[in-house]
């Protein structure tokens, strides 16, 4: 049986989204669909566009049999905890395949780049140590040191090496890491991206990037929206603003962080991951700038990327410690929480319910019960680490819809009211 | 030589103020007048509507000769900790003369009522906790219980002690508790206010309340405004308005504290002070409302009043902690915090330097010089406590002007820039 993977974010599913996943199942010729998906905050460090269950919706419309969330302690994390989430995930439920978008469709570089950063050799470390003494920020050090590793090492692969820098193919090399890290058997496939980079905000027709559409619906240019999305998804974003809940967007944000930031001392900072070599002391001394943007720009470096940043600003709000980090990295995800499926997720769903060892939560409000039976089904979780991991989930939503305009709206935002997405008619 | 004490918010300043420092004069003759105020938060549990610098600048236009803060710690306690605070630091500056406004001018009642509450006998607990019991608030309790207890046992004030239970009167119980329970040699005068209540919504002409000219403001009436305040009052409120600081109404912290609610738990709230009788939970459940009247609505019962939830709702974001509650008003204020002064504000000050037994502080950069220096002096200061205290004010501050309209203003509301009034032109 062939089960197929895929990690996605869909904020919002667009036409690339569309091609990816056809051209996914080309490649597999899959039994079941399944996808990962971030929930209501993603790794750019944003609220996504509307919420989980919405994007679960579009994801099914679109062909994707069951529909998965990423816990937002990995979805707020670097492209390394992102990918740990995003593959244990996967590999939980079984999945065969997996198939990821990259810059480059050269899977042997990624892989032999993949092994370095698992075993990290002494020369490597040496490398790695000499360019972030240098001031570079961690994924720019990474860049060079392995550039200048595998020129020494591997001359077969250095011409290709110059290639492993951007942000898709250090996720894809990251998956590869998590992969071989929790030794599973899913196979990874590379496909080259088509369209706009992802981080290109200009408008390119059908194939625009995920940035690019959610500035033409910010900007109320739907007839435009229109040609870069299929009509379904679409039509779901524009349901969720007729019921006020969204479009939300990161400017969302940014009064609750001006004002937060400055209730908060270096000492707070320091209680959470990530902040190190005085990242503390530059929040608490840019808190004082009066917009977001200010503050980004106060608190960058060339050891700091703008993007690690913007994922840190969250980590106050949910509490991200250093202990839950590193835990949820070495332990995985202690669940599984289904956002929607059809009739042939549902399926498969129910056929590997009793093989899987996390447990599986569908209906959020019901999760202590779950996690009680899986205890007696002798589970190997962590119970601590999954009240830990789901709590943050909770938060994020309740967190999400306060932001949303409109009271009403807002008042009915809670995971423990939600029910996850069945879609009937199947494609 | 006599000097004239007053405890007031000018939030803002306006004729029935007027009236009041006019006739306390007259009643006093004072060389010099000091007023304790309210920094950014005021006792209704609101942010006042321009910030402190500019409402003690009104005070001294008008006749006050020297403005002091009072910390954030008391601004938003209830009556009792609130004229716990303003007292003592009244006391500190060698206030000879206290005069409050109140709906009556019985003060041989008021002082009756202050001794049952200092002496607390045990008839009068057994009534308190009767009337606690059945469900009433505790201001209400009190009044009841007062009320009762004067009856049998003071058959001459008998008849007057149903006007005891307004806020203006209870605080000026306060006030004479608290001159007796701090030992203070100051006077207390009683004056009967004039004009509207001070919760009096209505626009009632010369003499509207606080609230009502508020609302002419946020509703840009300001010739209606101009008619209940003295025009120099209205000028500063103007100048602050163009320089995009404030106007700050009660609305303008909604969206923060529906979204800082929503990341709290029961644990967090307990760590707070105030946070009794289920007051956690309460908090915690109605934190899904979407609006602050929602909020205020869902958490209010019989036994919580609005005007304690929204100085409640305070408590976590400047973390007022039990420890800290309870040791300021053991101990009172820390420091003296100046705002502004005339003259004769300044000289009566300078002649006070050195027979004062806390800090003086005046420039806030500069306070832990001055706390050495105390220490040097040998004040029998708590420095963990006045770090505690100024810190939250200047927490105060700095949130304050987050929930500024405009980034640049925003970027500058930092009490460690901030200079205090100096006014020139005496009256």
């Amino acid at each position: 049986m062939k089960v197929l993977g895929l990690v996605v974010e869909y904020n919002p599913f667009h036409n690339g989204h569309f091609y990816h996943l056809s051209h996914s199942k080309e490649i597999v010729n899959p039994d079941v669909t399944v996808a990962v998906m971030s929930g209501n905050f993603v790794q750019r460090g944003e609220p996504a566009i509307v919420e989980k269950f919405a994007r679960a919706k579009a994801a099914l419309e679109q062909g994707v049999d069951l529909v998965l969330e990423l816990p937002v302690v990995y979805s707020l994390q670097d492209a390394g905890g992102f990918a740990t989430g995003s593959i244990w995930t996967l590999d939980h439920v079984g999945v065969t395949d997996v198939v990821f978008g990259s810059e480059t469709d050269d899977i042997d570089l990624m892989k032999a780049v993949s092994k370095v950063l698992i075993k990290e050799p002494e020369h490597y470390q040496d490398l790695l140590k000499k360019h972030l003494k240098t001031g570079h920020s961690f994924p720019n050090a990474r860049k060079y040191a392995l550039r200048d590793f595998i020129h020494t090492e591997n001359a077969a692969l250095s011409h290709r090496i110059e290639e492993i820098g951007s942000s898709n193919n250090i996720l894809g090399v990251e998956y590869l890491r998590a992969i071989q890290e929790i030794k599973s058997k899913m196979i990874p496939h590379s496909m080259r991206r088509v369209g706009a980079s992802y981080t290109d905000e200009e408008h390119r027709g059908e194939f625009s990037s995920a940035t690019a559409i959610r500035r033409l619906i910010q900007n109320g240019n739907i007839e435009s929206a229109s040609q870069t999305m299929p009509k379904e998804s679409l039509d779901i974003i524009l349901r969720e603003i007729r019921c006020g809940r969204g479009p939300v967007f990161k400017e969302d944000v940014e009064s609750f962080f001006i004002s937060f930031f400055r209730l908060l001392s270096r000492e707070d900072y320091c209680r959470y991951y990530g902040f190190v070599e005085g990242l503390d002391a530059r929040f608490q001394e840019c808190s004082i700038e009066g917009s977001l943007e200010g503050f980004l720009h106060c608190v960058k470096s060339k050891r700091f990327t703008l993007s690690r940043i913007r994922r840190l600003m969250y980590y106050p709000i949910f509490r991200f410690t250093d202990d839950l980090i590193r835990r949820s990295n070495e332990l995985g995800p202690q669940y599984i929480r289904i956002l929607g499926f059809n009739e042939k997720g549902r399926t498969y769903l129910s056929n590997i319910k009793h093989s899987t060892n996390i447990p599986i939560i569908a209906t959020a409000s019901l999760w202590r019960k779950v996690v009680d039976k899986s205890l007696k089904d002798e589970m190997k979780i962590d119970v601590d680490l999954l009240e830990a991991q789901l709590k943050r989930d909770f938060t994020a939503v309740r967190f999400y819809s306060s932001l949303y305009k409109y009271p009403e709206s807002r008042a009915r935002g809670s995971d423990l009211l939600s029910q996850i997405v069945y879609h009937r008619q199947e494609r």
